[in-house]
């Protein structure tokens, strides 16, 4: 979101160089909000104006400007100058910026950080994007279990402006492996007591995930013990970062929107859509427009099949489009209900006979509703109240059809190790405007008599 | 999810009542694991467990239960034992139980919880649903600004058990209105100076919500500034409650289940998909897929009122699916991603121009792309080349009517006020359903000559 409310003010500051009110501006807010008012502005007065603050701040209001200012910055100055920009900022954010960033420059910016630093963002940047490594960073706290209470508090105290949260200490050994976990909460209780050692207070009971574990299961951890922080650790259990609340946030919000670009066929955007061209808004959108036209083409094929039937019976065409719809309606509600269960962790593979079950159950009483709501139509445009049976034992075969369908799909893209969610509602949709073509016409020939 | 590993050796030690067992199983685990081993647990069976922990713990690991499980124990125990578990809740959560219990026993519980708790409890509960103050609990850190670093680690050192979260602490006057806030990560930082106070270290600038905000506000906030926690205000500015990182969590994994739901028009479930019978899913499932059945019914009269052109054109019919299809599935993608950057606050209502402009150049893009390929298929069924003008042509405008509605009408539903993701998939394709057979139906019309 571009906040354009003070860009005036601004640009009239630097204009007239007002050393005061631009220190003002840097640090009377949070640096979020004072990101947010720097948006509007071009790479090169957002740098005059960041010249204005502390080093350490200046890194922080850089590290909330949206990525694509961060990139033009980083693209438009010395690289000295943006790897101490870059510097300050925590490696998960070192390394979605760098992802953007031409590689040569990168390999510039990268030789001009402390060697530690330049470790961690070559060893974050190898995770495989999705999975916890590629999420955490390498910033946090890391004590002996031998420390007391009284020096714990005073090494977090010391280190503070390094790491991303104080709230949670890792107790670890001289090899990193993770023995217990001590929170800044149990620390301040226990100040009464501040000789007591960590090794007294800490955790041992230590829920983690692995490096390479989907960012999906993290999140699940995470939600259901409401954790501020979770250790990521190696294959070895040795303790290689940590990943915070509001990493899990961002995580949370931004698969949303993609099962939601997903569920409509679009390919996810890598920017806000006000900001993606044109161009490359019709490339994501068309690549599964034409796939799903092609799709579609099956329900060409299918009713040319039936011409004949078609031609002595015209008026079942009225009925195409209610039933291919409310086929594919049934169909989605399944698929969805059964997708969600499966990302929720409600519903497992070994559950399919179970769903198969429930489906099939409501499979007969919608389609059943749906049948008995499409006769009373039809009678009024089908000859007989015979004929008009074709349209009722139609819509409760395509409704039942849709229910087992759009359940079972996504089962079965899960047991064959593919994402659930590509089985979403154009999908299935597709199959069932298929499939209801040819329920359709089967049973109006059977009913009805075929032409020769 | 229900885990049942520990099920048997759980009843086992019960039967032998195995007292060190049963404690140890209450203390070794972190409360939320030991609630997940007792899910399988009957109500009797799961409160004689609780009994061998101490109050506190016991009512940690009673709030971590699944809210069903928690009822069914809360009504078939003595008002008098569900007051004392749920007296340990944090005053959201025995909101969010109480809400499921029925309305005497609440009275009986209520009167059973000290006079302050239940005040707070009572208030909470006035909130709508779905605002901040819905979500928020009152048990936050309000400290004084004339209190020393010394003195407030101390008191919130004490307070620490009342507390959900020890990490902001927010400085009021006698009036509880809102003056700053201090992290623990201030104060640890700040203890070699621990005779410095409050007020010279607090922020003044403190984000906020009123209580009576939306919970996607709340969201979007704590989001884009990466808070653990955000302090929530009433009219006059008084500090009411705080929300924090785990609530907001909550949050947002809700309402991204029910924009799925809704995006698929199925009513939002109150239980997971395998506990809602069903029947009720069926209820939740057919009243939508009435609706849409009522509204396809549109393109039945449509097609009935073009019944003697479909008799002359047969050929016409093949292509019916197709281009409903084609127009839908281009409408769907314009609403999600409108929708999607609507909630994101990526789009406003004063971009409409701008979008409409956008959406209509992507809808001659992909609708001229659809139609030459249409022209292609119906080339090899029509009669003549002109006449597969009619499918060429009418793509293009069914793509382009559905990107131009699927992208107008969840802005016109937000601008009176509605919530736009009511404008879901399955909605914006029946309108296109429709739209799309008038058009084919009048492109027909005009180029190949009605009938009389």
């Amino acid at each position: 979101m571009i906040n354009t409310l003070y860009l005036p003010e601004l640009r009239e500051m630097l204009e007239t160089n007002d050393r005061a009110g631009l220190e003002d501006f840097c640090t009377a807010l949070h640096p979020a909000r004072t990101a947010e008012f720097m948006e509007g502005l071009t790479a090169e007065e957002a740098i005059r104006v960041l010249e204005f603050a502390e080093p350490q701040l200046r890194s922080e209001i850089f590290s909330y400007l949206e990525t694509d200012h961060q990139v033009e910055i980083v693209n438009t100055h010395p690289p000295e100058e943006a790897s101490e920009l870059i510097g300050g900022m925590s490696t998960d954010d070192q390394v979605d910026l760098l992802q953007d960033v031409d590689d040569e420059l990168v390999k510039e910016i990268l030789s001009h950080l402390p060697p530690e630093e330049r470790r961690d963002v070559m060893r974050l940047s190898r995770y495989p994007e999705g999975t916890a490594g590629s999420i955490m960073t390498t910033e946090m706290a890391k004590l002996s279990k031998d420390l007391t209470v009284r020096e714990a508090l005073g090494e977090i105290s010391r280190q503070a402006e390094e790491l991303e949260t104080v709230y949670c200490l890792y107790i670890v050994d001289e090899h990193d492996s993770l023995h217990g976990v001590v929170s800044t909460r149990q620390l301040v209780s226990a100040m009464g007591k501040s000789s007591k050692r960590l090794s007294e207070i800490m955790d041992t009971d230590v829920l983690h995930v692995n490096a390479l574990d989907d960012q999906e299961e993290v999140l699940r951890k995470m939600a259901d013990y409401d954790m501020l922080a979770i250790p990521v650790v190696d294959d070895e259990l040795c303790l290689v970062g940590i990943i915070t609340h509001d990493d899990i946030l961002d995580v949370v919000v931004e698969e949303a929107t993609e099962d939601a670009y997903r569920s409509a066929a679009v390919q996810p955007l890598e920017e806000s859509y006000l900001r993606t061209s044109v161009l490359t808004l019709s490339w994501k959108r068309g690549v599964w427009l034409v796939v799903l036209f092609l799709g579609a083409l099956l329900t060409t094929f299918a009713l040319e099949h039936y011409e004949a039937e078609l031609e002595r019976y015209v008026w079942l065409v009225l009925f195409i489009p209610l039933v291919i719809s409310t086929g594919g309606n049934s169909g989605n509600q399944s698929a969805t209900l059964v997708i969600t269960a499966l990302n929720r962790d409600e519903v497992h593979l070994s559950d399919w006979w179970l769903v198969a079950k429930r489906e099939c159950a409501m499979g007969l009483i919608l389609g059943g509703m749906m049948s008995v709501m499409g006769m009373i139509i039809a009678l009024m445009k089908a000859p007989t109240l015979y004929s008009s049976l074709v349209v009722g034992a139609t819509l409760l075969l395509v409704v039942m059809a849709g229910t087992m369908i759009g359940s079972m799909l996504p089962l079965m893209f899960k047991r064959i190790g593919l994402d659930p969610s590509l089985m979403s509602n154009p999908f299935v949709a597709g199959i069932i405007d298929f499939l209801g073509i040819v329920i359709y016409m089967t049973v109006a020939g059977l009913l009805l008599g075929m032409p020769a």
